[in-house]
């Protein structure tokens, strides 16, 4: 399936992308209900197939799984919901399909080729760093550049989304913890992320994480290696790398990151970007106004923003 | 107020601390809306004084106040709830006083008197770095000592919460958005804080950041800066500063911050720890099981938590 937000009419809600059709998970399920006699059809569904993906994962791959079979009814019985269901893509628009997420992970120094090509010895633990959920934006949004620098950067990002509660979770189980893989843009200011030790502050600007288009649930994915990731500036190829390149494979993330911390339902985890960059060109080239970032990874779709420059709000008074 | 969540017959709600007594303030403002006549007192109530600390936070100043009025009314008519709102402190368990802030952003480097005998110069900007929700404990438990690590070591960090929305807030303006003051023991793996660049993972282990006793309401404390902070190990002084040796203020942080990211009610800033840290003791000096950490800052109270070594879960099947 492939899993997004979506606002219409001022309300945002999970759905499924079929084709152009965005089906609304909730109220299939609902339908589905009603037709199978429930008399009790809109709490089940608010307890099994909630209305954001947000409460949907916690619900892991049993509500998927239902939700799954709730969009293959509603198509073929499109009556079936007293409220609109199924919407045309173009009537609506698609948010991240993860909207606030209790961890962003970043995972840094990630790609072998890249770390091998800059001379370096490949790490033998994970560099990871944070973002806040103030991030995240969807594929139908622009990248909002704050002038508080100049230096906007992009990063492609692999990234994969957790669907159940882990803790001291191995290797070989790791993927039955992921709910699903999707895009992310790490968007940075890179003089404000180097001006201290730690990268944080030119990390968690607001609007800094695009994501989607939409997530790819594990089981119409389920194996994260040999993906190509290709990152384009208006059309110029600017990072290029495939994900059997990583370091730490996702398995090896989830058994890692669980070792540290429980992971929870919709924590999400940046797995890393290649070379590329545009503060490793030369010269330095940085996102401007106007510029469209794409990113395209294997049977995970593409994820395109433009920047839009944003004139800082006046101070609160 | 002195605001706590507490947890009774299994239930975490928000309270004010009285003595030794615990006022719940949902109930409390519920009470004396009934007094005064009000029909839907119980939806009011949910509405303006809801039951948890982060759904209040929400409500800002005016929601504050209204639950400081509950609690003069509810302890000069003690009848007037018919259900329990008034506890003995020993019959309930203190939560944090934040149980599950969007952001937990933390200063390094912000003592002046221990950067300048460290003969470095004092920073331009804060350095920031995040720990996560996982992360919070409050008063009445114990510190967890996975074993990941031998060198589990203490940080005293006075800590604000914020009370409303801020996004480029001036510092004249910046007490306004902050909630009140609460102690943070920002407790670290060392070792796993520094084998690489970014401190993340050795800060965000879970049980890492016991918080409380209670949060200080702002109206109560007014002058953030001036306050002694003392942090003992079993009863010996290991760190000890004033909130005036701050390199960069609360103000200043709330400024500093809110110019990056939108800062939202309940969001918790731990504004940095002075010399004295274990590591830096000759020779290193870490925390074991059993040991007692107490910190201790004038007009904010005492926090103190036991070490207990945790046998580390078996692996997830």
């Amino acid at each position: 399936m492939k899993l997004i937000n979506y606002t219409f009419n001022g309300t945002t809600r999970a759905a499924a992308l079929v084709e152009e059709q965005v089906i609304d998970l909730n109220l299939a399920y609902e339908a589905k209900l009603v037709a199978e006699g429930e008399y009790r059809a809109k709490e089940i569904a608010h307890a099994f197939v909630p209305a954001t993906t947000d409460e949907l994962y916690q619900g892991g791959q049993k509500s998927l799984q239902l939700a799954d079979e709730a969009v293959a009814f509603i198509l073929e019985n499109p009556q079936a919901s007293k409220q609109q269901a199924i919407f045309a893509r173009e009537d609506v628009k698609i948010e991240a399909p993860v909207l606030n997420p209790g961890k962003i992970i970043c995972v840094g120094h990630n790609y072998r080729e890249h770390i091998l090509e800059m001379g370096r010895e490949l790490p033998t633990h994970p560099v990871i760093f944070a973002k806040f959920a103030n991030t995240i934006l969807g594929p139908d949004d622009d990248i909002p550049f704050y002038p508080i620098s100049e230096q906007l950067d992009y990063e492609a990002e692999f990234t994969f989304v957790v669907g159940k509660q882990a803790r001291n979770v191995s290797e070989e189980d790791a993927l039955d913890y992921v709910a699903g893989y999707t895009i992310t843009n790490d968007v940075t200011y890179r003089d404000i992320q180097r001006r201290t030790l730690q990268w944080l502050q030119g990390k968690t600007v607001d609007g800094s994480a695009p994501m989607g288009p939409y997530l790819v649930t594990a089981d119409e994915l389920q194996d994260p290696s040999g993906l190509d990731v290709v990152l384009t500036v208006n059309g110029e190829v600017r990072q290029k790398t495939n994900t059997a390149n990583l370091v730490f494979s996702v398995q090896k993330l989830v058994a890692f990151l669980s070792n540290l911390m429980t992971l929870e339902p919709g924590d999400v985890v940046l797995t890393g970007t290649p070379g590329g960059v545009g503060v490793a060109m030369t010269p330095p080239t940085f996102l401007k106004d106007g510029d469209v970032v794409r990113i395209e990874i294997d049977k995970v779709g593409a994820l395109e923003n433009k920047v839009a420059t944003v004139k800082e709000a006046v101070p609160t008074a």
